[in-house]
C-alpha cells in the first residue's frame, strides 16, 4: 500500500513561545492542523471537499508526545502520514523535527470521525471517503 | 443620555504572556471581545441577536494604546462603554486596568459596521438597531 | 488517599468556535490549562512555585478524547484531578462537561516532567515535589 | 530616503476563521507580527538583536482598519513598510491584500517604544537604533 504523506515547514513565531521561551505546548495543535490542511490539498481531502460531500470530520482523539522543546525562529518540519484504518475514521500520525539538525520535537496522532451536517454521528464509511480510499490505493 | 457600560474581570493565563513575561499585545483583542460579549448579554446586543435580525456586525476599525504591561496571574478589569454615534455603526471604548491598584494598562476603541447575511455592506441603520437604541435611551 | 481536584467554569468565546460553529479542538488545551492553573493556586503547585524551586515542568504527554461538541456561550465545567504516580511526573486527568445538563464534552490527561532551569531532564523527584506530595497526603 | 519594506505571504488557516467563516479580526495581529519578524530578519532589527542591545520594544499603539473580509485558504500578502519617525519610536505601516486579485483586506499601523531590560521607559533614541537608522539611510 502506498504511504500517503506530506511535510510542511513552520517557523516558530515570537507570539508562540511562552514565558520560558519555548513553544507553548498548545501551539503544536495548530502546526498539526497546518500539516493536515496541506495533506488535504495534496490528496483531495480538504475540509471543504468533505463538507460539500455532506459531512463534517470533527476531531475525536488527539495524542501528543513532547520530546524536545523548540524556540523562537526555529524552523520545524511537520510530517503527516495517513494511517490506513478500517471504517469511518480518518487517522493521521505526525512527526515534528527541527530542520537544521533533525532533532525530534514531537510525535502525535489524531483520529477524526464523521458526522452529517446536522451533527449526527455517521458510523458507516461515507461514499466519498470510500471512493477517496480506492483512488489512493488504500485497501483494508 | 445614560452611559451604557459593563466590566469583566480576566485573569492573565500563562499561555497569554510572551517570552518577555508580559501579555502578548495581540491577546488584548480577546479581552476586549470578552467585554463586548458581556455587554451584549447585559444589554441585548449579542452576536446571535444581530444575526437573527438578519445582519452581521464585522469589525471595521480597532485602535489600541498600550500604557503599561501586565503579567501572569494579574487580574485585569476590562470596562467597555457604548459610544453613541450616528448611523449604522456600533462604537465602543475600552479601558483595561489592573484590579489590585487600578494601574491603567490599555485604552482602546472599536467600530463595527453592518452587513447583510450575504455580506453586502448596509449603509443605513438596521431596524433592530434603531429599536435597540430607542430602548436604551440613545438619542442622536 | 485524598482526591485532589479543582473545577473551573469557562464560557465559550465567539473567537473560540470555528467555521462549523463548534469549539475548535485546539482550544481545549487552553481550558485544561485554566484548570491546571487553578489547581496550582489551590494546592500550592503554581508554575512560579515550581520555577522558584529551581525547576520547570514542561508538558511531556497530552491526550484528549472529544465526546461531544460545544458552541458559543456554552458554560463548561473543567474538572481537573491529580493522579498519583511514582517518580518525577505530574499527571492530571480532566473532564469537561456542559454545565446546564452535564453532557460530557471532553476527557483528557496530561503528564509533565521536570527539567532544571538549564533545561536538563531531571529523572529523580525534586525535593519540593516530594515535600508537596507529603503535605497533600500522596503516598506511593 | 529609501523605502524599507518586506512582504510575506500567509495562508488563512481553518482555525483562524470564525463562525461567520471569515478571519477572526484578532488574527490579523498575528499576520502583522509575521511581517514585522520578516522585516526584522531582512533589515537586522530582530527582537533578539534589540534584546541583546539591552532593550525591549513593546507595542505602544496599534491601529487596524478592516476593508474586506478574508476566508479559509485565502492567500494573503502582508506588506510592511518602515515609516521614518523622530525619536525613540519604531513605526510601521501595513497593507494586507488578497493575492489572487489584489483586493485590499486590511490597512494598519503600529508604534513601538523602547524600554530597558528592567522595564524602564527609554525616552531617548538607543545607540543601536541610531546606528541602524544611519546604516539604512534614514535621515530625519
Amino acid at each position: 500500500m502506498p504511504e500517503l504523506s506530506e511535510t510542511v515547514r513552520v517557523r516558530v513565531r515570537f507570539s508562540e513561545v511562552d514565558a520560558l521561551q519555548i513553544v507553548w505546548h498548545g501551539n503544536y495543535v495548530r502546526y498539526l492542523e497546518d500539516a493536515r490542511e496541506a495533506f488535504g490539498r495534496r490528496y483531495g481531502l480538504e475540509y471543504m471537499h468533505i463538507f460539500e460531500s455532506g459531512y463534517f470530520a470533527p476531531m475525536f482523539d488527539m495524542q501528543m508526545r513532547y520530546h524536545h522543546t523548540a524556540t523562537v525562529d526555529d524552523e520545524l518540519l511537520v510530517k503527516i502520514t495517513y494511517r490506513p484504518a478500517r471504517g469511518a475514521r480518518v487517522v493521521f500520525d505526525y512527526e515534528v523535527t527541527r530542520e537544521k539538525d533533525g532533532l525530534l520535537i514531537l510525535t502525535a496522532s489524531s483520529t477524526q470521525l464523521f458526522t452529517t451536517r446536522e451533527g449526527e454521528f455517521e458510523p458507516s464509511c461515507p461514499p466519498f471517503y470510500e471512493e477517496w480510499k480506492r483512488r489512493n490505493g488504500i485497501v483494508l
